[in-house]
C-alpha cells in the first residue's frame, strides 16, 4: 500500500493538482472551519498568548483553563451532562474503552464499525460479536441467542464515513436490554446532523441515558482532538482507569483556543447547517434525475462505486473536464478496487454543485 | 481521582499562581520550544498558508507535503532511514504494535514501562513478561527461560519519564537473542540526549538494527505529534497493517510546519543542548554538596520523595518562599502517595536554578 500523493487545498474549496485548480469534494471539512477566518484568528491568538503546548499530562502539571472551557463549550453544544477532551477522534473509543474494559460481557459490533471502535472492541475484552451492517434484524436475532445474564455493549458508527450511510439508532436503542450500552462513534454525525448540530443522537431523537457519544473536533469542527460526552460517572472513571487519558500530552493550547471558537461559529452560524443541508439536498436531487438510486438522507458523503476500471476511468476523465478533483479512494469498509467519494461542504457554491452533478451524470 | 488545578505558563519559565509568579520547573518542555519565536512564526505562517485541517486520512485525500517534509527532516536528524509521522507520542508505541501484532512469541517489558508501552504489549499478543525495572540481569534471567523457538520483543524506555532514569540499553542489546527486536519509546530521550540530540541511542551508542524508536514532538521539540524512527521494510507494515495509522486524521498543518522549524531549531542551535547539559549538571553538583545522593546522570528529570507528608509540606513551604511552583505530582511509575518532579530546561537562568536547589536544601 502506497501512501497517495500530497493535496493543498486554496481558496476552501478548491485543491491545485499539477497547475489546475479543481473543485474539492473531499475531506471531512463540513464547514469549512478549518479556513474560517474566526477559527484561524482564535488559533494564531492562542499561539501569541499562551505557545504551543503544556508538554505535561493533565494530571500531573499539564492541565490549562482552556481544556476546561473548551469542555464546558462542548457539553452545553451537545447538552450532555458532561464532555472529555483528548487528545483526537480516533482514541476517544480507545479511552471509553480502557474506562469501560471487564465491564461486558458481549461487544456487538457492526460489521464495518470504523477501526476505532474495532480497536476498542478489543480493549473492552467481552466476548466480540459482530452484526450485519446497518441491520437492527441481525442485532436483535444476535441479542435473542445471548445469555441472560449477558451484559452487553453495541458499538457503531453514527454516520458511517466510508459511504455516509446512518445507523438507525432508533431501532438498535429498542432491541437493546436495559443493562446495555451504546458506544456511538459520532465523529461525521457530530456538529453536521440535527438541527442544532448535536449529531446522529438529535437526528434520531434518542436519550442519552443509553448512550457514549463519541465525537471529533478535526470534521465538523475544523481543528483536532476529539471528546466523550457522557455522565459525571464516566468521566470519572475514564479519569482513574484510562491509561491513554492519563500518559497522553493534551492538545495544543492554539487548537484548544480554535476548538472554542469553532464552537462558538457552528451554535451561533445557524445558516452553516441550513446550506448544508441545501447543498446536500440539491445534489442528491439532481443526482437522482440523473438516474442514480440513492437512499433519502441528509447525508454529506456520496459513495460512488463504478463497476468497472473502465467506468472509473469514464467518471475521473467527466472530472477532470469539468474541473473536479476526482477524489478516487480505497478505504477500510469501502469496495476493495476502490470507489469515489464525495463530500459536500456548506461553502461549495451551485456552479461547482452543478459541475460535480455533471461528472458524475453520463 | 481529579485533574488538578489548571496553570498557566508566562515567560516561558514561569507559571503565574495565585497573583504569584513562581519559576516553573515542570512540563517536559526541555527547550522552550513551545514558545520560541521561531517556532511560534512557522505555527502561524502554516495557519495563513494552510489552514489548520486535511480532514482525512493520509491514505485517502488527507496527504499533504508538510508530512514528507516532516518525516524527511526527523529521518535525517535521527540518522534512521526513515520516520512514519503519527498524531502523537503516546500513539507510536501502539501503531508499531499493530504493524507487528504477531510477530512475537514473547514481550518483554521494564516493569516501570510507560503506560503506552503496556498497551503496545495488549496489542502485540505475545506472552507478556516484566522484568525488574531498568535490571539487565533480571532481563538475562528471563530471557533464559524462554523456550528455544521464542522470538521476543523488548519494551522499555529510553529516559523514563516519571524519574529520569536511564535503561541501560547496550546492556539489553548484549542479551538480548539476534531474533529480537527492541521497541524503545525515547519520548523523553529523544532531542534531549546525546550530542546531536539523537536520544538514548546516541547516548548508549547502540546501533539501530534491532531497534524502533518511537519518539514525541511534544516534548525537547516543544509541538505535538509523534513519530516512529525505523526501516523502509516496517514503514510499509504500518501503512498497511496498523488501523490507527490508516483510520487517524494526521497532524493539523500548523503543527507540522511548526515542527519542521523545531528541528531545524534543534539541529542548528547547539548551544541548546550544551546550556541544560549545564545548568543539569550544575544542579546536580549543589544538590549532591546539599546531601542528595543522586545518579550519575544528565538527565533533566529530578524526582524527589519525601518521606512522610511533613516533609512534603516543608519542601512545598521552601519552594513558595524562594518563588519555586512546588510541583508535587501523582504519576503512573511514581510514588502512590506523590512525589515531587522538577524538571531542568536550557532557559532556566542559573538564578532560577539556586532557588530551585535552595527550596531542596534543610
Amino acid at each position: 500500500m502506497k501512501i497517495p500523493e500530497p493535496l493543498q487545498q486554496v481558496d476552501r474549496t478548491y485543491v491545485r493538482v499539477n497547475g489546475r485548480k479543481l473543485s474539492y469534494f473531499a475531506g471531512c471539512d463540513y464547514f469549512r472551519l478549518a479556513s474560517h477566518p474566526k477559527v484561524l484568528r482564535a488559533a494564531v491568538a492562542g499561539i501569541n498568548k499562551f505557545g504551543l503546548n503544556v508538554a505535561a499530562s493533565r494530571l500531573t502539571t499539564g492541565n490549562h483553563e482552556l481544556f476546561g472551557k473548551l469542555e464546558t463549550a462542548l457539553a452545553k453544544f451537545f447538552e450532555a451532562e458532561t464532555a472529555v477532551l483528548v487528545s483526537n477522534g480516533y482514541v476517544t473509543n480507545l479511552v471509553v474503552a480502557q474506562a469501560l474494559a471487564g465491564d461486558f460481557s458481549h461487544v456487538l459490533m457492526d460489521e464495518k464499525a470504523h477501526p476505532s471502535l474495532k480497536d476498542a472492541a478489543q480493549i473492552l475484552s467481552g466476548h466480540t460479536v459482530t452484526f450485519r451492517h446497518l441491520d437492527p434484524l441481525d442485532l436483535k436475532r444476535l441479542i435473542a441467542k445471548l445469555p441472560k445474564s449477558a451484559k452487553p455493549i453495541l458499538l457503531t458508527d453514527g454516520m458511517f464515513s466510508h459511504d455516509g450511510a446512518i445507523a438507525p439508532l432508533q431501532s438498535y436503542l429498542k432491541i437493546l436490554p436495559k443493562n446495555g450500552v451504546l458506544l456511538l462513534d459520532d465523529a461525521h454525525g457530530a456538529g453536521t446532523l440535527g438541527r442544532a448540530g448535536g449529531g446522529t443522537i438529535e437526528l434520531a431523537q434518542i436519550s442519552r441515558e443509553l448512550v457514549i457519544q463519541c465525537i471529533t473536533l478535526s470534521k465538523a469542527f475544523g481543528c483536532y482532538g476529539g471528546a466523550i460526552l457522557c455522565t459525571n460517572q464516566l468521566r470519572e472513571r475514564i479519569i482513574s482507569r484510562s491509561r491513554m487519558f492519563v500518559g497522553n500530552t493534551p492538545l495544543p493550547l492554539p487548537l484548544a483556543n480554535a476548538a472554542i471558537s469553532a464552537v462558538g461559529v457552528l451554535q451561533k452560524e445557524n445558516g452553516l447547517r441550513r446550506r448544508l443541508n441545501e447543498n446536500v439536498t440539491w445534489v442528491r436531487k439532481e443526482l437522482r434525475k440523473a438516474g442514480y438510486t440513492l437512499a433519502d438522507s441528509q447525508s454529506p458523503i456520496l459513495a460512488i462505486t463504478p463497476k468497472a476500471s473502465a467506468e472509473a476511468n469514464r467518471i475521473k476523465e467527466r472530472c477532470l473536464k469539468n474541473k473536479v478533483f476526482p477524489s478516487f479512494i480505497k478505504y477500510p469498509g469501502g469496495p476493495e478496487d476502490g470507489y469515489f467519494r464525495f463530500v459536500i461542504s456548506s461553502e461549495h457554491s451551485r456552479e461547482q454543485l452543478g459541475a460535480l452533478v455533471a461528472s458524475l451524470s453520463a
